[in-house]
């Protein structure tokens, strides 16, 4: 008999009906004596409903008050899943954050867990009960209603099985599993059976947005074996979890891309130290996020500087730029935002060489031209022009073999 | 400077405007110098809706998870309102009951409030801050969500009252305060500056429905001045208070009447000790509540036995009653569902004598004729046809004096 920690989001119960085949599908999974502990998302659209009145009453809606409002969301779907499940005789209880008591720290909107106390929990599931958890939400040391914010709940799931010791924790989406590469560029991507949580992060930080980060993060901290699954069809997943020993690593498990990069350039920058910083610093009490950072040394005693951003904060990092470059005495500043990153990740690569020089000349093959490279323990990043990020997937997926079997 | 509680229903918070309204007006009595505690409902439709979820769910949905769902609908309203008075720059704070921490019993749907903490919300008003409690729900001493039945937001308003010693528990209704008798019927009918619990009780139990019947019996327990309000219009209302000594008391308050009654009758029983019971315990098992009850001895040691019921609960009664009839030997059953029951009330009659034959004379001189009486302390009660309602009530009203003057 095993603890599985289950997590639906909000199109999994966004309906009655749907609720009902999270309880039948629950309510089965109990009978064939697991224990359970449901983690639910406010019904789809609710949080959106809720945001829409808040926002009718104020501009700026103070932080404390919208986390009592949006906390309701998830109140409203465990108590209708708990009667889901009563109504089919599995004897079920709803917590709220604050019922559990998920301790967060006290900054609304964006709350992380410090403590969770299993306790109550534990004893209904002892008593045989499946134990409904809304998602998303705890309370601080004052008893305020605190939320994690948006796609909390996976954190919430994690952070359970953490607490609970759980044999699994299984997030329910809309997709099967995590893929090679998105399916839509690549028809012949291939779910992913295994993966470990760094290459997940890697995946999940590059744009395949399955998972939360910050659950994944969670998860690989307390080594809690998380499942991604689809609410709508069978099938087993895709596992992740540390690194089997045990088993021959592909070299690369997949290809991640990200469509939303700008690209920005200060050439000619007097090459002193801390030129980094006086570059960097303007851009990030902008509120800019900085992506990939690269930097050459030129002959000339200067140097060139090039970093990447969202592509929505193109123009104001140009604006940002002009005014450091004149400031540092810079030649010229550039920049481009029809560009695409795309990344190789696989824990495979600490123990191979060779995978950067197969990268490249596989692109070179098509003509595609690399503009940025950037390379971590197990991902390599290049940044490549926008046209061309379907050619160079598809050759990558088709050069790393990782087809469809 | 006061302590007022303030309640406002499902209407008065039921659109962002409405909710704007309220704050406006809660922000100016601040303003002036008060200390505010404020009790919401669920926005008017939300209760409705959230019933609509779990009607969908389960025809039977289990009561503990009816309370986790329809607490969420008071906990948006105070997050609202709570927004639209920081957003005119009047610090507040929200509360759920659970915050609070209004301690019930553990029965789900109708709880009852044992005890109130008032130290969270004491040291925020010292602060300050209006606070803004969630009606209707509690907690029990297991940390379940509880709620209070329909209405219970009224009762929450008077307990919050009662625990922080506020001076006064304002009500607002989308009526402007208690009247002699339902203007729909007596144009003439006048709003009542003041009235007593008990009066208060009467008129309300008697169909008045303006306040909770279990709210006004609190405020009478703790003699919390309660004052009945419109939340639309500007005005005194009705102060609902302890019997005032000094003042000379009118002779009678108010005209309160119940079209809801049909009368059951049971002729010719064998006049025997425990008969009484031998009639109603049936009627009781049945789950009809009972109203009047009036047994008159007949000459021929056999007795008649009259009593009312709710008049969607009369065609059932019959049936019980045809059966009880058989089982004591009764002679003969009768029934009549178009009758209405009418009730002077005043604590006035306490110490004044012809209360009784002055009603009976104005009913007679309009030829209604009176088919059953019952008295207590501070009420008369008649039943006549249903067809006399408007012309008796009206006759009452002036014979009494009760019009605007």
């Amino acid at each position: 008999m095993a603890l599985i920690v289950q997590k639906f989001g909000g199109t999994s119960v966004g309906t009655v009906e749907r609720i009902n085949a999270v309880a039948d599908r629950v309510a089965a999974e109990r009978k064939a004596g697991n224990d359970m502990i449901i983690v639910v998302s406010a019904m789809s659209g609710e949080t959106n409903r809720l945001l829409g009145l808040a926002s009718e009453i104020s501009d700026r809606p103070v932080a404390r008050e919208m986390d009592v409002l949006l906390s309701t969301g998830e109140q409203v779907t465990i108590a209708l899943l708990s009667m889901a499940l009563e109504a089919r005789d599995c004897p079920a209880r709803s917590y709220t954050g604050s019922q559990v008591r998920i301790l967060t720290d006290s900054v609304h909107n964006k709350a992380r867990i410090k403590d969770i106390d299993g306790s109550r929990v534990r004893a209904d599931l002892d008593a045989g009960r499946v134990v409904i958890v809304a998602g998303f939400q705890g309370i601080d040391e004052q008893g305020n209603i605190t939320t994690l914010g948006r796609g909390g709940s996976d954190t919430t799931a994690v952070a359970m099985a953490a607490a609970l010791k759980a044999d699994e924790c299984q997030i329910y989406t809309d997709v099967d599993g995590v893929y090679t590469t998105d399916p839509r560029v690549v028809p012949e991507a291939r779910r992913l059976q295994q993966i470990t949580y760094e290459e997940m992060l890697e995946m999940a930080s590059l744009g395949s947005k399955v998972l939360q980060i910050r659950s994944v993060e969670f998860a690989s901290k307390y080594s809690v074996p998380l499942r991604v699954l689809s609410s709508f069809e069978d099938g087993p997943g895709t596992l992740i979890s540390v690194e089997d020993k045990n088993m021959e690593q592909p070299l690369i498990s997949g290809i991640a891309f990200n469509r939303d990069e700008a690209k920005l350039t200060i050439l000619g920058v007097p090459d002193q130290p801390g030129v980094a910083s006086r570059i960097l610093g303007p851009v990030a009490d902008a509120n800019i996020e900085i992506d990939m950072i690269v930097q050459n040394v030129a002959a000339d005693d200067t140097t060139d500087f090039t970093f990447t951003v969202h592509r929505n904060d193109f123009a104001q990092g140009m604006e940002v730029l002009d005014k450091v470059a004149k400031d540092l005495g810079a030649r010229e500043v550039s920049g481009d935002d029809k560009i695409v990153k795309v990344s190789l990740v696989g824990v495979g690569m600490r123990s191979h060489a060779g995978i950067a020089s197969q990268m490249f000349s596989t692109l070179a093959a098509e003509s595609i031209n690399i503009r940025m490279i950037s390379t971590s323990e197990i991902k390599i990043s290049v940044v490549i022009d926008e046209k061309y990020l379907e050619l160079g997937v598809r050759a990558l997926h088709q050069a790393f073999d990782l087809e469809q079997k």
